[in-house]
């Protein structure tokens, strides 16, 4: 059992189960950078353990749609081999659906994903695959219980014990039972919400909410929600179908999302509900939901577009109710607090998760926690998809409901956990940690790329070119100098002058040292140069020193 | 009446109050930058308006401690003509000690800082000035009345109504309720908690919340808060001394402040309690509480060093216990975050104030506001001290208890309030928004330095040098290619090629054309390489192009 990737998780985009030299994988998703992780586009587990293994995979199995678990599947396939070498991927059909479309975009046609239905098994020779339906933010997430010679693994996923859930049955209570009664030898279990006391509200909670918040309203509705939340977006949907409203869906995810759910028969929606952009000039304010992409205050999103009175279509005006069904994920809560902020400068009304109860987390709370495990019974528990509080925290639930404290790992990522007959202890680690997407790139975060960068953003720099003579080592042409992002106003000609005098003066010293060695005589110009730089300025630029040789 | 600065608040950190050509300046705050602002080390209020009247400016009135309010100071002071010019300082004691620090930071000794006493008056002629006692996070807090020929003014700063202060009386309600008996112009009011209902609890109940938490713990304790909260130093203090453990204070701020306020006598700690860190080794874990900085997750402060594993003097081991006495302030959460994970990892167990009440909010919430309102009975109203959805929450408040919405000015920064006889009205907008200190210089946002600095960030540079003769316009060395942040690993060294090739060529091509203006000559060259860079590595880095001729 070795948990690969998640940035400050462990165990949440990938892991690796490998038995008898066969390996299968448990999901493969991506995070979205932080600030400090300048220009970087997506974060991707660092599955380096994998590439040589290729061969031996048996299958990727994804727990459900969303990005921290289905996002990183492209750039695995490219590179473990590309299309035609892929592992079979499973899952449930909306998960196959969703990461056909993203396969798609990365020109990734052949590669074959195949649905599971929940219940059916999957034999793949080492392996015994099984998917159990199970209750969160998006439908047909599922567990994935891996069977193999050492006994069965109960992945959870992402879940909830939602007892009333929107679409579907609820988790397949009695499923998880029976991995009790038969034995599971370990269960790697969601930490996300082991923070917080009692039982997660109920998904069908939120519609009613969400009508009475609609019905209060005359003018404009704005509600934005994780486009992959389809109970939500249906919920939304029934809502103002009742208040004699139409829907427009705005954001490419939205849009995305809406066709697929349509297609797989997951969205019910009236004949004529859906209106597109353009239509919403021609309807009075009070006949209009719109249903927009940027809960999380993206900075391309539809809604933060709005707000910034930046989006081609919608004009937010007074009058409008701006409705945020989400909550900010830690880390966005300034960039959704900006918007927020910009909706009410621009004259809209906003309601929150804060004014009434229209946001329902996907993650169980610590009793959902504690009855699964109740439920499964495992012999061994591995806490993930958490920070390392929270895996500890988890620790606590499951030694409070009678596992044992040694049998409980709380590993870190690329460390695997090894199980035989005699017991299960930690395994050597392995290479891990992430993985930057940079434009087309992928790349190991301690790339002098990144460094560079955020040396440049912090203080700027200066380029210093000196052509010297190939024969006497003197300068042949007035030193060039560019400096890019240095504030200095002001004094900039002096300095400027007094910069040139400097490189013609360590020039002509590295010439009277007889030094000819051109990295030789840039180090020098950059140490004067810096030096310089700093008693004027008193900061620190990157200097780069060009010398040509004429 | 005319608010200016505050990054995304209005007000919050400097306002001007003109009458017959003389000005009073209530308080001179700074913010701390976001991760956008690249480089930058503060944000200050843009005072601009105030450069040319430094002579008509009576008074500079700061309401209390805090950087927001007291921290652009020195800056202000230095803009409009340094110490010998500077207009008087008033405010409360311990505000004074604080701000004589801080200028004595920049060498700015000869700026005469006033203290006074509420109650007293201050008569400067135009205007008079009587600071009233208020209760806040920081002691010697106030609310600023400002009286001149249209009538009296009330700033309120940051204020709660805490009936059960840890030192000192409540606010003043007598002296409050007296300026609604006598008629007061304009209540300017913080509005920093309108969006929580109900009253704050009191400072009083943290202190036996702490020491529960502290009376649970065997090992060390380690407490962080801000380092100006001195009510809750005192608790901790007294906390530590009930349980017979000594306190460690660690930290610049948290060192600065305490021994300001033990000089002006605000703190009391019985002799022998306050420990060196080099005293911490021969004291058992249960004998020490450290107090820290760094509540904030702040980069350089010494409760993240202990995190990171990088403080000097303290290593975090099994059974210590972290206690957050202090939340995140907006934007800083996944710092504080961090913080927290990484304290597990080193073997902590850390308490926040979701576990136990050992927290207060400095700021009222809505019954306090409506109080302040139905106290003084403004005509009218101007929320300070919040964003553009705080004053209209704020404005909804004063509506609800009675003031004429029409009276309600929800300013903007740099746009002035007029009141005269006739009544009040918005004037028209001044230059406002913000500048920023970066290093040693002070200057706009719009800085062409700062946004090389994001384009650096996000994509990197080339630096480009061509050599050229003077006379033909060819070629006559070999060209430099330099690249910082562009991360292109396996094709370096063919892309560099084609780069060279392309430089030549461009260069060529100039010759060919007759083109001998070394700039038309760059920006060819420029446009050539961006374009190659791009078709090659699908990212638009900065290009630097340099063309000597020799």
């Amino acid at each position: 059992m070795l948990p690969l990737g998640g940035l400050g998780e462990i165990g949440k985009n990938m892991t690796v189960v490998e038995y008898d030299g066969k390996i299968v994988v448990i999901d493969a998703g991506v995070r979205f950078p932080t600030a400090e992780q300048v220009g970087i586009d997506l974060v991707l587990p660092d599955f380096s353990y994998l590439k040589d293994r290729a061969q031996d995979i048996e299958a990727i199995v994804i727990t459900h749609g969303h990005e921290d678990h289905l996002g990183a599947l492209p750039y695995v396939i490219k590179q473990l081999g590309g299309a035609r070498r892929a592992p079979k991927i499973y899952g449930r059909p909306l998960t196959m659906a969703m990461g056909r479309s993203k396969l798609d975009e990365h020109r990734l046609r052949e590669v074959e994903l195949t649905d599971v239905q929940p219940g059916s098994e999957i034999n793949l020779g080492t392996f015994k695959i099984e998917l159990i339906h199970a209750t969160h933010s998006i439908p047909d997430a599922c567990n994935v219980a891996v069977t193999c010679g050492a006994g069965t693994m109960l992945f959870t996923g992402d879940y909830k014990f939602d007892q009333t859930p929107v679409d579907g049955p609820p988790a397949d209570f009695l499923r998880l039972a029976r991995f009790g009664k038969e034995g599971l030898l370990m269960l790697l279990g969601d930490s996300t919400n082991v923070d917080r006391p009692g039982w997660s509200p109920s998904e069908s909670l939120v519609g009613p909410a969400l009508y009475d918040v609609f019905a209060r309203q005359r003018g404009r509705i704005i509600v934005t929600s994780f486009a992959s939340n389809l109970h939500r977006v249906q919920q939304v949907i029934d809502a103002a179908v009742e208040l004699n409203r139409k829907v427009c869906m705005l954001g490419r995810s939205m849009r995305k999302n809406t066709n697929i759910a349509k297609a797989l028969g997951i969205l019910d929606i009236p004949e004529g509900v859906l209106v597109q952009p353009r239509d919403l000039e021609h309807l009075p304010d009070h006949r209009v939901v719109v249903m927009s992409t940027g809960s999380q205050g993206e900075p391309l999103a539809a809604l933060r577009r709005m707000a910034f009175r930046d989006h081609p279509q919608i004009r937010i005006h007074d009058g409008d109710t701006v409705v945020f069904s989400a909550t900010p994920i830690p880390g966005n809560e300034r960039a959704v607090n900006e918007t927020i902020d910009k909706l009410y400068q621009a004259g809209a009304n906003v309601i929150t998760h804060k004014d009434a109860p229209i946001h329902a987390s996907g993650h169980g709370y610590q009793e959902e926690m504690k009855m699964m495990l109740n439920l499964t019974k495992p012999k061994y528990v591995m806490p993930l998809h958490g920070d390392y509080q929270r895996l500890q925290l988890h620790k606590r639930l499951a030694v409070s409901v009678g596992v044992k404290e040694d049998n409980v790992f709380c590993a870190e990522n690329g460390l695997p956990v090894e199980i035989d007959a005699r017991g299960a202890r930690f395994g050597k680690p392995v290479p891990s940690g992430v993985m930057y997407v940079d434009g087309t790139d992928i790349g190991a975060p301690a790339d002098a790329a990144l460094r560079d960068r955020r040396s440049l953003s912090a203080d700027g720099l200066f380029v210093v070119v000196a052509t010297i003579g190939d024969d006497d080592g003197k300068t042949v042409a007035e030193p060039e100098l560019i400096f890019r992002g240095v504030p200095f106003k002001d004094e900039a000609d002096a300095l400027l002058e007094a910069l040139r005098d400097q490189v013609d003066a360590s020039v002509e010293r590295a010439a009277a040292d007889d030094i000819h060695d051109l990295d030789e005589i840039q180090r020098i110009l950059h140490d004067d140069v810096a030096q310089l730089v700093w008693e004027k300025l008193k900061r620190r630029p990157m200097v780069l020193p060009v010398v040509v040789a004429v």
